[in-house]
């Protein structure tokens, strides 16, 4: 059974990305009940049509699907776990950032209280909710999926990725720290260049095309990853990739050089292991095995 | 004066990189000799209607302007010194990685022996050289640069930065730093996800998209970076930005944390002195200050 509209929904936490996330069910046209545990978030929504609660408990009664979008872990617990009973025979959707054992957790909670619950993962901004370009992952239970999956096509593309339902974390972690870590090389990059007088921005406006291109190789990495063969031909050697150059230009400009010290870390223990002609995909073997 | 064909280009240095460089020059009708250490190299490029020198020196002679792409400074020292004296009063377009200091060396060798020197940074893979996307930086003689930027055109997008000839080769570095931090990232997350038994290939395919729309970021922190001010409202927080749910389901998948251990000092450090409730773009203020 697929829902198209008119569901019964509610959503509890109204930080930004709840608001957002609100707003959307709102505006497909989605009975929308909304609750925050401090007051006044719910002004705006209820202009554009949503409800109100006044409690979390009248938030989860008004819901045959209850969205939980709070600030970690501890907060659903405290929300939820005197609500267990209301709860029962809903379905729960927890897109609170969390670690894939404590998804694991809820989802075993769940289960005892005999609720249906899929956890996501939301790989956007609040800004970006209900626009081209916002992917969000899931993982749990299969049926709520794809029961609700047009309901939650109103916030971007939804991808399933198993009944694990640590899984949406995993890969929302996974990718999150691909962010960090990217951010961190730009402003890395950014710190290099201000001592010429470069401005960040200039910078940036350099950067993000390039490390956009250059996304492009992460398939070919993959292919010699998934291959298992870090020998085959027309790959960069790591011996080639050695980062002392940028490591040199890097204490130049009187910058610390810790974040690229990081990556020829990798490459090093990948050279002194005796590989220094196989491919630079190779660090993955150094990411894998903890020093 | 501008250029737009039929200039005696020649090139020194046949790796994969000069001989798309070569390739690209035959093929926009310039007269082109290369020349290569090894011998063979040539032998395609030939095919397509460069001549080979039989020597650097002859190389040197038949080119008003002559683009080095060797292995590192050093050899490009050795090749160029017992011809500086053919040299003078030719152009040299040197592309060799190399730091700023080892291209403000070589634009001072230059000027010694009477030689218009421009420094190359390619930020492109040899395939890309002639294509959409190929971009090429440029700094030292800006009467050089203008002189052949038609010709330096059938490269790629030339930009020009600046007299200083080592501004080339530190942008080319912070962008590299950028490319390769990203790419750690991007093996990081795959080793994440790697023990639910998911290919590096299918997280690629959710990372690519994921870390170029990402890339969107640079513009706002670089505001920030260059507006001083990390209160700026609006921003993610230090504090709300610490990645302990990443590092505990590195540790929880059994592989190392040092690519996110990198990010989080970075963060830790700002959060130690006071900042946690400024935005993420402060972590510069890290890097800036080697610990």
């Amino acid at each position: 059974m697929k829902t198209d509209s008119g569901v019964q929904v509610s959503v509890l936490g109204l930080g930004a990305m709840g608001s957002a996330l609100a707003g959307a069910l709102v505006g497909a046209g989605h009975e929308t009940t909304v609750w925050n545990r401090s007051p006044g978030k719910a002004d705006d929504l209820v202009a554009q049509g949503a409800r109100a609660a006044a409690t979390a408990g009248d938030a989860v009664r008004s819901g045959r699907l209850v969205v939980v979008c709070l600030l970690d872990h501890g907060s659903v617990h405290e929300v939820l776990d005197p609500l267990a009973g209301e709860l029962a025979g809903r379905t729960l959707v927890n897109v609170t950032t969390t670690t894939p054992d404590q998804s694991r957790e809820m989802a075993a909670w769940a289960a005892r209280a005999g609720v249906e619950y899929l956890d996501g993962g939301i790989m956007a901004v609040p800004q970006m909710i209900g626009r081209p370009g916002a992917s969000i992952l899931y993982s749990g239970s299969a049926e709520a999926f794809e029961r609700y999956e047009p309901l939650l096509g109103v916030w971007g593309t939804g991808t399933y990725l198993g009944e694990d339902a640590g899984l949406a974390s995993l890969y929302d972690l996974a990718l999150l720290a691909g962010m960090y870590v990217m951010f961190a090389g730009f402003l890395h990059g950014a710190a290099m260049v201000a001592p010429t007088g470069a401005t960040a921005g200039e910078f940036a406006a350099m950067a993000a095309p390039w490390l956009s291109s250059m996304t492009g190789a992460f398939e070919e990495f993959a292919a010699v990853v998934d291959g298992g063969d870090y020998t085959v031909e027309g790959q960069q050697s790591l011996v080639f990739s050695d980062l002392g150059d940028i490591l040199a230009a890097s204490s130049g400009q009187g910058i610390s050089t810790e974040v690229v010290d990081m990556v020829q870390r990798l490459i090093r223990r990948q050279i002194d292991a005796g590989h220094g002609e196989e491919g630079f995909a190779r660090i993955i073997e150094s990411i894998r095995q903890p020093g």
